[in-house]
């Protein structure tokens, strides 16, 4: 571990890092005349505490950096002829050179045109469907889906198609209702820094799709995928959806040179969201087909058979033609990346249809 | 209510608006050859029905933007000749001519420091202690608190020096925990979007200290607190602590045009906290000092007898001589700008110093 | 003209309004009770001085926004069957289904390395090279370019090559020397905003390559272009090269979201720069590709035989075999968006290779 | 200078650097066993030219970054004993514990208002005339000031109140004409990175209020300011005037960190302006001051007798009563903050009324 350290003009803000050093096991050398660089060495085998001890220096005030640390890998660390990783949600797989379509509509309604939705999309080539039932909004006042009802119908209609539902768990008090109903979590761009959710959805053991924070920047969203992780649930696809900017012209700005630096630095899939980033429904495509060549293994789209009567985010959804349009887009390009296209399974047959009535 | 709607190629588009009107008893006209203008009037008297119909309409596709709404009022929308709130954690107000300061360290560590930290800072008029027991860290690796033990330590310092106490809850099932111990709940930024946690918080009673969001705008941060008020708590006291910028130079992006606005659109009072903005200890009074003067009713600052030894977010830390500093100065801005300021109570005879021994 | 005026406490605020519209020939009407509201209709034919009229209507106090202006056109507004420009340099073509490929080095250093770098580039399909001669830095002390000595090398290698030139042009009084040398003229991102370069630059009658500005909103980009326009030249290539975000992982963000959208509301073509946004050699091929799916008429790539030792922005560039690489996947994907691409010229005879020894 | 060397995968890429190191005259040792961080030591003293060899340091694409550079000092840098500037614009000072006020419109209009507003703003203690002649607008439809005869009213309104004038330059071929009317030049955000115009105006030998570019960090502040001093004009006020966020609350985000870190890196006076920043009158005074007490050493505010009547920037011109008000507070915190006033001259006889009737 090689520490950067702060200019100090006290000699006694080393004291702590030394004190600590001792502590933990390490020798310390200062690599210059003016004391600004430590290089620190394990007197034994660091083993798993790497990434702990690591943390307790760069808490010390001396420490400016911890410019590198080998003997410490985080669990979301790529590279050094690791393989990348797929996850499964159901049959559709993500990531190790695997593609895969989620559509379905922002926030489930009622069970025609879910299921609607939901045939269309599959037909498309759509592996996993999504839909909210829990509903995050930034006002008291708004629309905060059907909750457990709209759980219920999501999985009667993932049963009649024969997709697997994944949807978004806002409150640690709901990990295990929703987790008994859907095969995948989804943790949403305002819960990305919300380490109790975290860690009570990977308990769960289900895949967990993690949407990158509104505001955060790759290593924080890497570290959220940590705290999945390090819980021992390895199944995370991350999801890029758009970062805040100044710029009222798209919705969030697509980050697709994040895309790009994950798909070197972790083994994870990757996943984009042309929908929330775009917030307008004529820059989905384009920007979903950016997407899958910037490097995705996947992509996350808001789809409803009539945009002009959605609850919430309608001016984003596609029409089921215009998703059709999109998917086979999208095909192309993966295929030219060399990536293979999970198909939808066949219709599971224990879904009776009389469950849908609404 | 008057509706600003999007250039509609299809009318179709309307259809939904013009339903969702009827139902909700409203009668529409067009004030533009366009069609690009609608004035709802209510047929009957909307009372508290007026900001649940707003969100509906803001949903639908058709409407850009909801223009003016003057039958709806949210709860924290000052002006008019309401009375400015004030907010009370113990003896000390915050908010209605009252200037308050909040102190103590970042995270608990152990009972002497704290109690050492809690004795100067009140011997310096801080009316309030924080500290915290729950931190939120973007590591899973990095030092999460001392957790119950660490509320424990600030309940008995509390207790010993008179000074009330706040602390923050991260997780909606420790607020009932947390809510036993301490005079008033944090939600720190992170969380401010958790909607799940601020109403678990609301409905403790307790005031709530609420800290803006990294990146959330002023309306946002507005739309959080109106959660906490309207489950009928109206003790929040609002948090400016910086946002995320594009320049790494200091740590947040102290934003006190937020500050002087809200003073001007809330009836609710509002804090600075200079230490999380500034993250380096030779910012934090210029920081402060330039919050009372912009309208702040009270400071929350990070102290610590010696920030070198700090787990966390140490370099921001005052040393106890600073803060006293920083504390005259604050005092003397907050009596020019015809502010009062809540003295510290003496110590409450209850609390046994042999409680405190670790 | 449709007004959206400011909640006015006093009316003396609207005077200022009904005196420029009695002056400029416009009659008013409020269309709301609370006069918030006003349409302005000419009483003549405005002609062109629809867009000046707006112009001043928007710089009243009382005025918040104009809502659409429909009798006045921006010389940059594309659809209702406006056909998309198409700009050439050289015997390159962009827009209106043309696509074509800039490369080159950040700077010229000197004749050997430009003529290597030529021809690659030329081989790998490049219609136009691009290279730096008076190079924008932060510092005073970093590397600003060869000056006019650049000039006659980027000329000479041109005529050479028989490739085109495009290179930055900072001062307007270097207008002239730069126009006599190069075939097009590219404005930077730091001088996006600076008009007196941009209408000098117009009036040279050359391309310009108008890269938008660092923290430009797609707005002020198209109002940067619409200076050029209005000072009669209509060759305006846009070129998005990425915005500050607040993460640091890629040296700037590129926003694709902006390229789909110029695509929709400009008749002007839009090239789209990898290198500047990626910043790491790496990310650079990955960001290319998805730029033209996302509606890139071009891309403008940065390219280096020794990329360890180039003055200025080294860790960006592309060795020659890796833009051959990425030039090949981009007319695939060029090819599979439907665009035409145009072919590299023979080279010019008139180009002595002994004026190119230095 | 300790130069953090990137990771290399190819040790060719530090060829260039031991070449550069043996060119300049510079021994090199590596510190530690991954080659990552390398000492260089000159042989020889490296006086001036420190600075520039750091620069071609930086170039390298081996190199990371320049860790500290002891031997070269940038010429904006204070500390270690230096004393901080003074910059005087006619009888004004700023910086150095002197503290001064410039006032004026936003943009000159007429005779008529720009006395009236002139001898107001003097009568409450404004030491500095500003007024826009040429004035920057993102569309070239807007009002672009009124060029030389603008500048024509400023000096005689300047002469007529013995207030010093300073005033907006954009144009490098604009400086010579500018620089014989104005006491001080401006350079506005937009400008910040235009170095040619930079240089310029440095040559002038006339102080320079050099705005900070709206997305620019400190740093490239600082960098544009040492553009000037290298010119061999010291003369340097720096100007804090919020930059670009997310947030449309405020018009700009008033950067009051910024100011407080520039008061202990730099010996340059910096002065805030609050107008550009709120861009809503009612937030100017807080803001005001806020900047006073974080440290500024001067305002510069937008005073209008009639905001409503404005060509520009109207909502943010305060009243002539409103600027009366705000720089009360401001000379009583100045004076808090242990500075001194600079108080307006007498008015000089040259100036003849009747050279201003309009």
């Amino acid at each position: 571990m090689l520490l950067r350290l702060r200019p100090a003009t006290d000699s006694s803000l080393r004291a702590p890092l030394l004190k600590l050093a001792e502590e933990l096991g390490y020798s310390v050398r200062f690599l210059d005349s003016e004391r600004s660089l430590a290089e620190l060495t394990p007197r034994a085998e660091p083993g798993l505490a790497g990434a702990a001890h690591r943390s307790k220096f760069e808490d010390l005030t001396a420490v400016a950096a911890v410019l590198s640390s080998p003997e410490s890998r985080e669990l979301t660390q790529g590279g050094d002829g690791q393989p990348d990783s797929v996850v499964k949600i159901g049959a559709a797989r993500f990531g190790g050179g695997h593609f895969s379509l989620i559509a379905g509509p922002c926030a489930v309604e009622d069970a025609a045109s879910l299921r609607s939705i939901a045939h269309a999309v599959k037909a498309s080539g759509a592996g996993v469907l999504r839909g909210g039932a829990f509903k995050p909004r930034t006002s008291p006042y708004a629309f905060q889906g059907l909750g457990a009802e709209g759980l219920d119908l999501l999985r009667a209609v993932g049963d009649e198609t024969g997709l697997p539902i994944v949807t978004e768990v806002l409150d640690p008090r709901d990990v295990e209702l929703v987790a008994s109903k859907a095969d995948a979590l989804q943790i949403g761009s305002r819960s990305m820094s919300n380490a109790a959710l975290l860690k009570t959805v990977a308990q769960s053991g289900l895949p967990i799709l993690l949407k990158r924070g509104l505001a955060a920047t790759v290593r924080e969203f890497l570290l959220a995928a940590e705290y999945v992780l390090s819980e021992g649930n390895p199944n995370v696809i991350l999801c890029e959806r758009g970062i805040r900017s100044f710029d009222p012209t798209t919705r969030n700005l697509l980050d697709l040179g994040c895309v790009a630096h994950l798909k070197q630095v972790t083994h994870l899939p990757v996943v984009v969201d042309p929908s929330h980033a775009a917030g307008r429904a004529e820059l989905v495509t384009p920007l979903a087909k950016a997407g899958v060549v910037a490097g995705a293994d996947g992509l996350i789209v808001e789809v409803h058979p009539n945009p002009a009567l959605v609850h919430s985010d309608g001016a984003q959804a596609l029409s089921p033609e215009a998703f059709d349009t999109l998917a086979k887009s999208a095909q192309t390009l993966a295929a030219l990346e060399g990536k293979t296209l999970a198909l939808p399974q066949a219709p599971s047959p224990q879904a009776s249809p009389e469950e849908l009535k609404a």
